[in-house]
């Protein structure tokens, strides 16, 4: 039985990322968020959401761009800090210890000491309800070479980005790898096959056509 | 040392959703997306990034409705799978076995299987590039009883949903517990507040103002 929860934002796993700004005198600022994805593969987009009473809105409106900066598990209380107090009072970094550096690829600064970094030029922003919705092209991805498998490729497993769920308000890590994508999915396929073959035997000795086993095997 | 990756769809984490939709016979499809998040908490919005050549994008747009069912790590082949064939073709229901059940509160189907669903109406959508940006406002979330805290809270240690690594092209389960949300950072508004009274102590002896004090304390 499934229980109901109402009109909510409520779903797992979401994201734990620091959004980079400079504010009008070119102070830098960062503010954690929850709300957003990556939105388009060509451009390369990502999406976040904020409220209009937050510090980094005003500064992202005017320089329009931004970065992301992934907190791995070992910043948990830094990366909760940036979401709990306001850049239009504190200076975050100073407080942090943490260090700003401006983005290479947009007018917008990151924090160092964060395994992977985005840095994104806004292209569009709409008007949702209590949020408004940046879509960010992706100019660059930056990650500390430390981070990286022996095939040079980012590895979840030592960036350990955090997990947030809403609504328990709980950060969880990154737990053990499960299956390389399309691939584990594959088994399925070859059932599918299978009763593909099956049912079409039956069909055929009823009367039924062999020819659809081509195009329902087709995995587009 | 930061390697660049370039302009790519690369961040950690991004989620595994499996959405479902009917197509103009009325047949339930479902189809697994990591290109997607929250966008609003009100009305509570989740989104949701498609190509247009897939069956789901033709779906949504003639029935204006979707839900995001959340598999549990016990199902990634199934997701997984989900992500590699088209509805166009398959039922994929029928060759995993899985179950489609319609939604209360929208025209669309979700995994019964699965412990977290998201019953959700379209209320825009952006041509973005490759991508169609849709919005859907979360009409109802529905948790798998069994998957609850014991004080009916949603439990993600339950509820174990898969997260995706872009560009690694991997599934990981989630971790350990590091923390609570707004409770951990506390930690540093507390050095916060010792570095003021340690700054305004030397200022004051300099001839500066207190006043500034309650003011930078204010943790909006």
């Amino acid at each position: 039985m499934k229980k109901s929860f109402g009109a909510k934002t409520l779903i797992f796993p979401t994201p734990v990322w620091c959004v980079g700004s400079y504010d009008t005198k070119g102070a830098p600022n960062v503010m954690t968020i929850a709300w957003g994805g990556i939105c388009c593969s060509k451009p390369p987009c990502v999406t976040i959401s904020l409220r209009k009473a937050t510090y980094t809105y005003g500064n992202i409106m005017e320089r329009q761009a931004y970065t992301l900066s992934v907190p791995s598990e070992h910043h948990v209380e830094e990366a909760d800090y940036f979401g709990m107090v306001s850049g239009r009072n504190t200076d975050k970094f100073r407080e942090t210890g943490l260090t700003p550096m401006k983005s290479e690829c947009v007018d917008a600064p990151y924090v160092v000491e964060f395994p992977m970094i985005l840095e994104c030029k806004v292209i569009h922003h709409y008007e949702i309800g209590l949020h408004t919705h940046f879509v960010g092209e992706i100019l660059d991805v930056k990650i500390e070479d430390s981070m990286l498998t022996d095939e040079g490729m980012p590895d979840i497993e030592k960036i350990r980005p955090i997990v947030f769920s809403p609504e328990a308000r709980k950060y969880h890590a990154i737990g053990k790898f499960i299956g390389k994508a399309f691939e584990v999915g594959k088994k399925n396929i070859i059932y599918q096959k299978q009763n593909l073959l099956l049912r079409h035997r039956k069909e055929s000795q009823n009367g039924y056509d062999f020819g659809r086993l081509s195009w329902e095997c087709d995995a587009r």
